[in-house]
């Protein structure tokens, strides 16, 4: 089994030459993000993730959370790592100073929250859950609630939890049936959720809990759902702990994957009911959610590179390490099967799409830091507008990427691969959740296609797809022939795009389920092609880095790009088919014919 | 969990009116495969999978197979069901009258394969290994050989194993280093294999390993290789049981999927040497496997396709039970998922998809059963040279599908998809051996641009081209609009298919290794297409066969060809693009580049 090892050097790169982290620097509030500071931190969250929390991921595959006597044990050494993590201060990376936090831009946040989703995807999805309650009281709680939870929220002392699903509300989230009644100040919760990430665990003395639930009177649907604080240990005035809130995990899910990480039932509010502070405005819950929706779903799809980063590395020594067969040109025996060329192809395969989805994952991150500290406005909506536009591909994209890379990687692995012992399988297991939750993918793709799309008309769409043509024809121009390959195959894709963004408009007013049918194939050919545009752009940066010495690698940035152009953005047409030729067949049979 | 039901319907379609099981009947010796007898078989067939081993899939997944003091205990039930088949008599099937076989078509025994398979993939394996032994025995076994060991084979009172791949030895099969000493008459085996399928079993009292082994003093590689029967129990001369042989299973693998099956590590020989009986010619063993080679693909291929229905069935029935979120056209609240338009795009892309599946493999089983027996031996060389050309992409084609529509069917369930306990992700697991077991599908692909496309020069397939076009044409030719629309898709895409056999028969004489790297997206090329053309087919025949009642079935029929050509066959010129235009980028970097 591959040990992971974070891959600094492509992330020091991608952060630097493509999406603009010196300018991140010279924003407001980030000038300590230096080079030096950007090199450092990498170098130290890599050797957390490689030394400390890696080599844990297997081991908590096997044993799992598990709940016994009405608490959850998380698996050998977790507890160990996050204390580790804390203690280093990871946990506050890039939350404002006046809360405590490091202030650091969220686009390096990124790359270091890719190796903890890398190195463990069960481990990491704690301190990715404290990251939207954070948010959530940052941005709707009151001086007081700030002052009593966020303290130790930001330092990890504390964990968060976001409470949304019940069983019959899933995507549908208006239909949720847990209800709050006022009692004085707070209110008594009573309901179940379900798909609790991390509603319980053994790490640190009390986890505050985000629920939605109803306020007694409220409207049905969206409309009347409010959010609440509700600590599992009450928290005194004096910030001290209090008395044990009435709520408990129920029950763990038993997983396709992510077995480390506990996905509980939680009941709220089984005798006199939960103590819960309301957050933000009565009926406002939907809208807070909101606040955190875009970073979350970054987030995920980060989980999603991570992941597929994992595989690669795991797939990669490999097939540099498994001798079998002849070398098909030069007749050589039992050669490492790196050198078979379909074996390569699904090596690059990965390696290009991995790239790509992170050069997205970072640049949307970018994208994020511009929007929220900009000092000019009309900069900061330009900034936001590509940011709407660009979370639902990042999320959808990145994470059915990521299944697909592990997918391959089980591949390269050949019956090793279906073994457990060999750890390709886990990935692809773990991999398979990030499609689903913080919004399944179909929903990112009616989000595209109904708020991003359809919303304005096309403006945002077409703003960026025309910044994207001219910087196609720019990488087009390079003396390097590759790069020039690589920018004429990213113009004729952003031409596809635009066909399709046409079609969707022209569509969408008069037959919305038709557009809706074709919102998957929309969102893969838009994901496709901004990656496609990115690994464009770094093969351009690679050709003058190259010069500098370093040519090894920059070649390699080089071809990979070239390899994307070559195997994935010649699928540009066939997408674009797919849409602009449909049939009215998807919703042409009755329900009873299926 | 949705229990298994099958397909009777759809299966008599394709059978009757799409790869023409009447003229199948009409070979000689199939005469008694008359439409009553195949509706019969079918339906009893659909009885014992729907009732006894498919309500067994999820047990034998859970529990798994185990080996407690050096046996191998199967899951609950799973012995039963496998007396319940064998008592039945439908292990014997397909097999030759003179061996104690039912002598029906190869055709109608791959729809009857394809229940047990979707029935219960770890469950069907069994007696899908036990068809190798019997064939290799009958094609190379002297007559006492044949005497002593068919009769029970055929029967099931006896199950059979293959046994090549060694820890060194996987793809490379000539790297094997287990050996045979001679013995008298028979040899002593001494070696270790792994990934035996079936090595042990609790059900009968009796396995027949065909073992691989070379012989003392034999040449090195894949031409020292000679093929054994190796029984687990000595059998004597009178047929009667004698000594246990020096064999065992030592462990068992930790797989991601199929638990039911036990994946033994086998020793043989470890004490004196277990007996084993040259089957064949002394290192003549790989032809001898080869004998077996197509039937065993093509089996391997029907179960991508079984696990895939198994999967549609239950994504459809969620589908339709689920409730959640409002309809998008009518603002209808809490509507059945299927309702919404990208669910019912990704129902409709699983059912065209394993629909063209089942099309393909019923198919190529087709040119199988006229190949071996047509009366014209024209015809016959004409459906071998089609067969030799469709098996790696049924084989490949419909194991890579097999995960794809698996993993969508995880996908149509949001979250409970990710829960074991609601099944889907079963499926996924199960099928994401196909693509490995039976040759991995990179050799596949190998092999066809190999042996199938550059050997000949493109004779046979372009004599496949040619008949699609013309076929395509007349399709295209249709009164009704769906089918007409399918067909030129399908004539379109075979022009693509053309392009790029014209580019690897251009390309492999002058680089191998480019033509190699492009041999998966050639092969997912022809899949497409081929599995395109027979659900056009389907169509056109359910156009006369709708006006004759049964009109909504051939309605959906219709449909799904619709959708398929435009959200499947759409993707070729994305294909074509892929290999026709690729640059140098496979080869292109050094190992250490990786």
């Amino acid at each position: 089994m591959t040990d992971y090892c974070a891959p600094v050097e492509d992330m020091r790169f991608v952060l630097k030459n493509v999406v603009g982290m010196p300018e991140i620097a010279d924003l407001p509030g980030y000038d300590e993000a230096t080079d030096d500071l950007v090199d450092a931190v990498l170098e130290e969250a890599g050797k957390l993730a490689g030394e400390v929390i890696g080599p844990l991921n297997h081991i908590g595959d096997q044993q799992g959370s598990v709940l016994e006597n009405g608490v959850v044990r998380t698996p050998e050494g977790f507890k160990e790592a996050y204390w580790k993590f804390v203690e280093g201060g990871w946990n506050s990376v890039p939350f404002d100073p006046e809360i405590g936090g490091q202030g650091l831009p969220w686009t390096l946040n990124t790359a270091v929250q890719e190796m903890w989703d890398a190195a463990n995807t069960g481990w990491s999805l704690c301190p990715m859950l404290t990251v939207g309650a954070i948010e959530a009281i940052s941005a709707h709680g009151t001086n007081e609630q700030k002052k009593k939870y966020l303290p130790k929220l930001v330092t990890g002392e504390w964990t968060g939890t976001m409470n949304l699903t019940e069983p019959q509300a899933g995507s549908d989230v208006g239909a949720l049936r847990s209800k709050a009644v006022r009692d004085g100040d707070a209110f008594r919760i009573h309901g179940q959720k379900i798909f609790i990430t991390y509603g319980d665990q053994d790490y640190t003395d009390n986890v505050i809990h985000l629920v939605l639930a109803r306020i007694e009177g409220a409207p049905d649907g969206v409309k009347g759902i409010s959010l609440f604080i509700v600590p599992k240990v009450l928290v005194n005035d004096d910030g001290s702990l209090g008395r044990r809130n009435d709520l408990r995990p129920v029950s763990l899910e038993h997983k396709l994957g992510i077995h480390a990480s506990p996905t509980c039932v939680m009941a709220y509010g089984e005798n006199d009911g939960a103590i819960g502070y309301l957050i933000g405005e009565e009926n406002n819950g939907m809208a807070c959610m909101f606040t955190m929706m875009n970073n979350a779903r970054l987030n995920v799809g980060v989980a999603g590179l991570g992941t597929a980063e994992r595989a690669w590395q795991q797939a990669r020594d490999f097939a540099k390490e498994r001798t079998q067969g002849r070398d098909i040109a030069t007749g050589e025996q039992n050669v490492p099967i790196i050198r078979h060329p379909d074996v390569r192809r699904m090596l690059l395969d990965m390696k290009a799409k991995t790239e790509a989805m992170r050069a997205l994952c970072y640049y949307t991150a970018a994208r994020m830091d511009v929007a929220k500290k900009h000092p000019d406005a009309d900069t900061r909506r330009t900034a936001q507008r590509d940011l709407d536009l660009l979370i639902p591909i990042t999320k959808a994209w990145c994470t059915d990427t990521g299944c697909d890379v592990a997918h391959t990687g089980v591949q390269v692995h050949g019956g090793m691969g279906f073994v457990e012992e060999t750890g390709a399988a886990q990935h692809m297991r773990d991999a398979r959740i990030h499609p689903i939750y913080e919004g399944t993918n179909g929903i990112q793709a009616n989000d595209l296609i109904g708020r991003k799309i359809l919303r304005d008309g096309g403006e945002a769409a077409k703003a960026f797809t025309n910044r994207l043509r001219t910087e196609a024809c720019a990488i087009a121009g390079s003396g390097n022939d590759d790069v020039a390959a690589t920018g004429k195959a990213i113009a004729a894709s952003v031409g596809a795009i635009d066909a399709a963004v046409d079609w969707i408009l022209s569509t969408g007013p008069i037959d919305i389920q038709k557009a809706s049918a074709n919102s998957v194939p929309m969102l893969n050919l838009m994901g496709n092609v901004v990656g496609g545009w990115l690994m464009g752009k770094a093969a351009a940066a690679a050709v003058s880095e190259g010069v500098n010495g370093h040519a090894a690698w920059c070649g390699a940035k080089i071809k990979t790009a070239r390899f994307y152009a070559d195997h994935i953005l010649s699928r540009s047409s066939g997408l674009l088919a797919t849409i602009a030729e449909s049939g009215d067949t998807v919703m042409a049979l009755k329900e009873d014919q299926f």
